[in-house]
């Protein structure tokens, strides 16, 4: 099949990635510090750059930097959702050209230092690997102004030992797996959650109480499938929170394979495991409340 | 804004990720080598598996991991867009919850050795770090069968070390960036490009003739920004092949700086750069036929 | 400088790398987990495997790999020294050509997951990007014996955000680096110590305390450059230790820039900051005691 | 074991890691590229830096960034062993407490694009995953100044699909692998070859012989293991290059498995395999010529 048409730009956009900042609070002797990895993305009318190498209406990448560390400053770096919509909102506002910004947000958490039993004030180690993340889309200038947030985490890798199985599925002439009614179970979850508005709401809270959602009902939860355990984690985080509109789950198969080491005459009763890299089962569920909102360009990277 | 609906599943796929596999070809003394990593994913009905723990229409990832192998036997592993197509039509056609498959395909390319100015039967050297790239998603079965095939490219780092400017940009108070007409200009361009159909195409012909292009472009197009490069470098493609309804280009700007060697008194017009990893900007284009055929699921991972 | 002398092998050493297990302990309703990454190298009598081609005295890596999965069941996988000096005890004792076998050892940690306030008995989140790590040499069997340990750990990342300076340093015709009584001081951490003995010991315990006595030497002495807090560092660990012979740091100076925010009208002290990651100083410090044994092979790797 | 001497320093050193810089050569129309990551240690009279505080002899990691920058533009960036030879002999003549000075060089190629044919003037791909090195290391000034010299290369990923064999090895009670006489033998290589002496070399001439030698050795030696593969590959690099003293072979063992497709009624005669990321046998091995001088320093980071 061979086209003929005219060849045109049919979509664009362009930002700045991974503006790597830290902000400290040092206003009173018991510092604070926020740690963020922050990218913008602007869409609009920049036709022009692409077709004629026109950059009159294109803000160019770099001060979009120079604003997302000012806006560090003030309005501030506390809540990352916060600081997102601000600065997603400058560039609506603005900037003339641009139709809707999208600043997306990752968070590395710092645990402050424990010394003779008392915190610190000024001193924190890293925690990790798990990241919080938010991505915040604001549309239109004025009257027209929409917002849409989208919280999350990633990097939240858990495993349980027991509690369990995977049996009765689907066979056909290529399964050789054998069924199991105990077996480890484990993941490394992005999980990302729309909320159905953008006023009023504490997002601190939120994450903290969604996160705690997802881990309990991983642990409580008898699985008989990944599947089943990403449909009740998810459920329990709506059924929380009702100013969730939806929530998305991605939750690799973090395969452990039991040792055979029978062949040393050794017993084996799921206590040593071959933890593998590749491949993995990649398992994605989408659950949402049927009175949500239209999604509009929340997902829209 | 509160929500009191009920919770649904409202969206679900699975598969199996990153099965690594290697594809000799030996009935000659010359053999021939085939390194591809291999994803899987079906959508389908699978909804009693999340929300009551039913199995029963699930075929297990493990099963897709031995069928992507036992394919790369037979019917073989050669273009790796052939070999998705058949990979992602044995799931839609065999395993009746499937209603659509997606098989991606990362492609490693390896360098015959020499040996005394011969090429050597058996043995090679790793090339890259360009990868190639194939995602095919095939829906329906029998008469309703239907494919999309997206052939691409990753990680070509491409650099310029003039023919490049930017200037006469928007600016605002937050605008620091000087404008110049001899800059550095280099990229680690992703490009995937949408067939518009897929059959009677030369899927290796197509992939080095438009990979050429691109590069070819990128060199000798004067650029105004990393956005009119990308514009005129897919419009190249396009002007190409007549059977490519689309073509989609993520590029980041890979900063280099002209190093401050004037307080050392030493010159420095374009020839000690610093070259930086983060922040980078990063530009989206996606260049189309006003004919093309719709996208369908073509896009949707 | 031309050599005209016979080609020789003169070093040679082999193992299996990156054995990825998982040990879970359950007798016990409450399991408990160990998840680590265990590489051998075993040195001995193998070069006519390297000459000759004869493997007739050369215990195969798959070997060496299953060992390290049995020795994980029984005797057992707790501390991670107690495994390694047994798993290398083993090569030596029972592999006629090991002169000697190092085994290097990797542990992830894991934090309980809490639900309703109460710790579960067999589901947990991974902690990090901190490592617990473990390199053990045992060379000759029977009353040969000779065993060393070195207890470490690694991407410990900490970060003080005042406490911190650098001034009065020397200078060249290169030195642009202005002096700072007050800067941000963050590094990630590898530190090893070896220990005088190895018998009579609790590693835990150690380990514990020398990462306690570390980030309280980062928190609370005043630094006036990364070298000296090392130092301070390392004197406070083998103060509270005397069974440490010595212990070696490494530590990345992750630098993190002032932001410019003057020509913006925004003061920032100390506020908001750039985190570059490359490059970055890198500064090495040893602290022995001065009747310590000698290291023999300990370190050598 | 307990110590009870005094606690001391007993060995420092510090430096600017990853200094990433891109050297662009364009007195003519044709222009050249050397993209570089630079590493610079220095070693001498810094002990009162770590143990009061005192910086007056120590030159900021700063300085030696910005010098390693001005010295990629005079006295120039080609060579790259001639660059650290440069750098170093600079820090160890300039810099009063400097007793040694080691650079630290990777060096990344790039190719240049064709158009039409043509070898273009400014625009290059990289290559890789390749990586070339060097490491220098001079110590003393004016006529106590020695210097060493290590090319090298890592990254180097080659396979071969027979032409190998692993069998007649030794075996215990935890031997399972089964002796194989045609297997396929893959390894990621790095190579490290010191130079007898620093005078009269052309680096790129050796450079590029030493990693054909390699190359060849491994394509057209039949291999009865790993072992005796790196010992003939260091073998013929030393026999056609007489200046190198030693060479250092460190190769991991990238197993690639035959995948069993009997159970699926297929045949698997070495040709689909599955390529593991872990665990690696890791192979090391040491070449030297007998009459060698000695090391002293060279192999000390």
């Amino acid at each position: 099949m061979e086209l003929s048409g005219p060849i045109v730009l049919s979509d664009h956009r362009y930002g700045k990635s991974e503006n790597r900042m830290v902000r400290i609070w040092r206003r009173h002797a018991r510092h604070e510090i926020r740690d963020v990895n922050v990218s913008t993305v602007l869409r609009g009318d920049f036709a022009d750059a692409y077709v004629a190498g026109d950059q009159r209406r294109v803000l160019p990448t770099d001060t979009q930097k120079q604003t997302a560390f000012a806006y560090a400053k003030d309005p501030g770096l506390q809540r990352i959702e916060d600081y997102a919509l601000a600065l997603a909102g400058h560039f609506v506002d603005e900037i003339e050209p641009v139709a809707s910004a999208r600043v997306e947000v990752d968070e590395y958490a710092w645990q402050r230092v424990s010394v003779d039993g008392r915190e610190h004030d000024h001193t924190w180690v890293r925690q990790g690997p798990e990241v919080r993340t938010a991505a915040v889309t604001v549309a239109g200038a004025g009257t027209d102004r929409q917002a849409w947030v989208i919280g999350g985490l990633k990097d939240l890798t858990i495993l349980k030992s027991t509690g369990s199985e995977f049996a009765d599925f689907l066979t056909d002439e290529y399964t050789v797996l054998a069924p199991t009614n105990d077996r480890m179970l484990a993941t490394t979850l992005v999980a990302r959650w729309r909320f159905a508005g953008v006023t009023g709401i504490d997002w601190d809270e939120v994450h903290a109480g969604v996160r705690a959602r997802l881990v309990e009902t991983f642990a409580t939860h008898h699985s008989k499938a990944l599947q089943q355990t990403l449909f009740e984690m998810g459920k329990a985080a709506l059924t929380a929170y009702p100013v969730l509109a939806e929530i998305r789950l991605a939750a690799p198969n973090n395969h452990h394979f039991d040792y055979d080491l029978d062949r040393f005459g050794l017993e084996n009763h799921g206590e040593v495991y071959y933890a593998a890299d590749r491949p993995y089962g990649l398992i994605h569920a989408t659950v949402r409340r049927a009175d949500a909102p239209e999604a509009g360009p929340a997902w829209t990277r």
